[in-house]
This record gives structure tokens, sequence and C-alpha cells, in this order.
């Protein structure tokens, strides 16, 4: 992953999966990872889901104006209708500034 | 979960759990969230772990004081160890000031 820097913008997205479509879900998240890393000012983005349909993405970008740009691109936007249509039964969007990063690795 | 306001702190933790003891990460992990929820400052907390081991936490404070406090916690900083020793394969730490954070449910 890139290196997280102070002052970047971290979006953390914490949602649950409906039960219906799994494909195409798994599709367009897909598309999202591929058309998200195209965006000016895109850093890095790293997802996890449980079993449990719960799932946490936190994508970081250079800055506000990088964050922005990504929530207002047309397809994001698109795409973001149809989860609230099929996709999520519910979600929470934090927008945060980085303080500070820090990584540990086993030797 | 508790509302999430601007200008507190969000410390985003992504880690990939090694193989071994998992009875004892779990026991560790339900200690911690409990702790954790003691602490001064203290506001919420969300995690994810997916099938392949990868997880992430999101924890949220009243202030970066708070949040510090929770860091430098004796049983906490214990459990690190551990987890540096066992538990843990890799792990990112983020922290960040939330800026604005909104919700989305299912009417």
């Amino acid at each position: 992953m890139a290196q997280i820097l102070t002052g970047m913008t971290a979006v953390i997205f914490v949602s649950t999966r409906s039960a219906d479509d799994d494909a195409g879900y798994a599709a367009a998240a897909d598309a999202m990872v591929r058309l998200a890393a195209r965006q000016p000012g895109y850093v890095a983005m790293t997802s996890v889901r449980a079993e449990d349909r719960r799932g946490i993405t936190v994508s970081y970008w250079a800055d506000e104006a990088a964050a922005l740009a990504w929530r207002d691109q047309p397809e994001h936007a698109a795409i973001r209708e149809r989860g609230r249509g099929v996709w999520y039964d519910d979600y929470q969007v934090v927008v945060a500034t980085v303080d500070r990063a820090y990584a540990w690795g086993r030797a």
C-alpha cells in the first residue's frame, strides 16, 4: 500500500450488504476499485468484508479536493444510487484528515 | 453506534492475523473491546474481519488525548506486545481527525 501521510484525507465507509444481487455487487465493487485508482489524488484503498455481510472500506486521497472529486465522479455517483436501491441495508461514511500513520510487519 | 462528530479522533487499525492461537486472540479481542468501552473519551468501535484473516477496526475517541490514553493503557499495551509476538503478521495504524460523517439506512 502507498504510504499514508499527514494531511491526506481518509474516507471510512462501513456498510451492511443486503442479501441481494451478489454477482452485480461484486462486479460493481471491482469496477469502482479500478475507477478510484485512476482518479487524480488517489493514494490507496483497503477493504474487508466479513461473512456476516458487514464491511469496511477505507480509501485515502491526497487532499480533500480529491476525495470530493471521487464522491462526485459520475459513474461512482450512479453506482451509489444502485447501492442504496439494492446492495446495502445501511452504511456510514466518515471523512477525516490524517494526523499520523505507522505500520508494523513481522521481520 | 454513537454519533461521530467533527473533531473526534478516528483510529484505523488494519491487520493480518497470523494462523496461530485463534482462541487466545478471540479472548483478547473481546477483552479489549470491553476495556476500550470503559476508557474516558471512548465514542464507538466497529470491526470487521474477513475469511482471509485481513481485518479493519476503527475506533472513535472524543479527542486526541483520549486516543493517546487508550494507546498507553497498560493492559492494552501488553496485549499489543502479544499481538506482535503471536497474533499478527502485519498491521497498520492511521490516526485521523474527523471532518464530517453521515449515515444512511433503508427506511
